[in-house]
């Protein structure tokens, strides 16, 4: 296991002229992920055709790059497998949840999650009938909300725009002690933190991987069961990849043994084939010193930024324990100092409606990269160079 | 438009010593995905990172890409939209069309569907609840049971395993004349014989891009919306690409206007990029003269085998017009024959429980490929060199 992460940057593609502080957006390039993939298309796809599925192992990818992604989030062997997109994820999720709790009929979330989470649960409750329904409270009301009438509690553990961190092992207790399924995302918590989900004892988990986890633009999501729950947990999406047998091409549906269940159609290879590349790297990171020098990075911007720009209210929990491996700010013109900030080669993102946002990922993130983004963003604040018409429009995706 | 069938060969990589005859299950690499596929790893998401989703187009690349495919299957403009896998767009597309017939709750299909989609059908039905029903009859019986109970008639146009086609325009006008939603599978279609869609004035259709689409292992699925549906179409997956302004990050779902609201999440770009290059090639195809090569290739095959092979039964339907572009015969041995065929270079694939099946894709199989196909078939049949434990040991993908 490494803790030198000078030599994980060198394993990274970063370009010229950039601070990359938006990994926990979109990744950057593994080198060796280039490689991979291009012998994914040439020498798998191109020469060994339909034989691919068994000769390359295609068709194992998504439980066997799981497999190596539940060591990085506590999970059992055999307990994650890969595929769709992390919207799919949860809603199978949630309708598996939901089925093991009869005659519950609420999903219990919070104002901080995903809203494309809350829009899947959204429409899950409306598939199922007019008794379900999505109920959110504030993040920090969670606690006191989890009641008698909730079948599932769904919460993402870091939080999207300030990095606040939701206690996985107390909520996950709480909802159990009251009956009810926890079901956890962990978009920014995989590849960014250690997480227990077998020592929270979480019944669903989904996450995806182009953020922390380095497998580039539209990578495929996972999807954690506990083991205790995987053959009673019924998959809404009974695709045929879930099936107990699905080269039989039984007329009926049977779900498979094991999480695989979870399966829906056919695999992503070409993602999964970058997925892996990135996973060789993660395969030899120590979960804790991880977090040890997250946590080192985080503090450094955060003291240098206050140290620097008054103007600018830091938006993510002070205490360290508290937060996940970003730091945000809040100003009213966020979007535009974080387009001036990009036009430096400094690149971190906005989140309506005022949050400056900067991952810290210590894979490649180095002290250099602190400082030199921080003296940059001094300098753009002191000045007022943000306030230009160029900067002030908004691109289609902010 | 281009009907020079030697021409577009050139432009895919076709292993030495290999007569492809499997393109309908996957089809092979367009030589230019390779570079295409590299450009979009180093180029775009090594160099631009997350600056890509804007500068290099990435998130209107599931429209964009729609488009092309439009033309194809006799789409209108900016009614096909890309994005997860056939299963997440058939579920879809039920959901969406039940909705639209308030008071019905059968969905009718034929017992050739792909077993995949009559999977996702019924866990559709168990989700919405226990007054929700798929029924399936023969193939044969479809017109006399869409009935007035009929809420959704879902059918694949052509059979995967024998090529049988369905008519698409007279079934679509039945399910309409008693009130019933038509939602059409075209896995088999799309790229295999011109489909008219808006002729036919079909409700959806979905449809995948690996097979006929040449967009490589586990290449995005597509949905259709008839424009007369788009914007009272509920996406049941309603995930933030769908929502009306994906980067306003509201709590609440709002679907976009148009087809745009069944996309789900973040679209797989390398996948993308790889269906990207094909439909290079797709777009300077006539799909008349496409069909008129695929029926010639077709009736070449039978005619050849038929008279070489006498214990191979014709499965397909005889008459061209009834068929896709696929021939299939059958064995009780056809498992083997099929290993002993690969064996020898000649890879097409089995169905259980005994169909041979051969996909003819003019883009790129040739006159020598039939004919080599008939010699080397004719010679393991008359020899009976299949009959050997090697190849009756199944694998785990058939």
């Amino acid at each position: 296991m490494t803790t030198d992460f000078a030599a994980t940057r060198a394993l990274f593609h970063l370009p010229e002229g950039v601070i990359y502080l938006d990994g926990n957006s979109l990744g950057p390039l593994p080198r060796s992920a280039a490689a991979r993939v291009a012998d994914c298309v040439t020498k798998e796809w191109g020469e060994m055709l339909i034989r691919g599925w068994n000769a390359a192992g295609w068709m194992d990818q998504p439980m066997k790059q799981g497999n190596r992604i539940a060591r990085l989030i506590g999970a059992e062997p055999d307990s994650v497998v890969l595929g769709d997109t992390l919207s799919i994820k949860v809603y199978q999720a949630l309708a598996a949840a939901l089925d093991m709790v009869p005659g519950r009929k609420v999903i219990l979330s919070d104002t901080g999650n995903f809203p494309s989470d809350l829009y899947m649960a959204e429409g899950l409750c409306r598939t199922l009938g007019p008794d379900y329904r999505l109920v959110t409270v504030a993040p920090e009301d969670v606690a006191g909300a989890i009641t008698d009438e909730v079948a599932v509690l769904m919460l993402t553990q870091v939080d999207y725009r300030t990095g606040r961190m939701h206690d996985m092992a107390a909520l996950t207790a709480l909802a159990h002690e009251k009956g009810a399924i926890a079901v956890w995302d962990l978009a920014h918590s995989a590849g960014a933190l250690p997480v227990e989900l077998a020592g929270c004892k979480a019944d669903f988990a989904v996450g995806c991987t182009y953020k922390y986890l380095n497998s580039g633009p539209g990578g495929p999501a996972f999807i954690y069961v506990a083991p205790r729950h995987q053959d009673r947990a019924l998959p809404a999406l009974s695709g045929w990849l879930g099936h107990a047998a699905p080269f039989a091409f039984d007329l009926a549906y049977r779900p498979g043994a094991g999480v695989e269940r979870m399966r829906v159609g056919t695999p992503p290879i070409l993602q999964l084939a970058a997925l892996e590349a990135s996973l060789d790297i993660w395969d030899t990171v120590d979960m804790q010193a991880l977090r040890a020098r997250s946590v080192a990075l985080c503090e450094a911007f955060i003291a240098g930024v206050e140290a620097t720009c008054p103007d600018l209210a830091l938006a993510s929990p002070r205490d360290a324990t508290q937060r996940g491996s970003q730091v945000s700010f809040r100003h009213p013109e966020g979007y535009a100092i974080m387009q001036a900030l990009i036009a430096q080669g400094v690149i971190g993102d906005f989140r309506a409606p005022d949050i400056l946002r900067f991952g810290f990922t210590p894979l490649y993130t180095s002290d250099a990269d602190v400082e030199g983004a921080v003296a940059i963003l001094a300098k753009i604040m002191a000045s007022g160079s943000w306030d230009r018409p160029e900067f002030k429009a908004r691109a289609k995706v902010t």
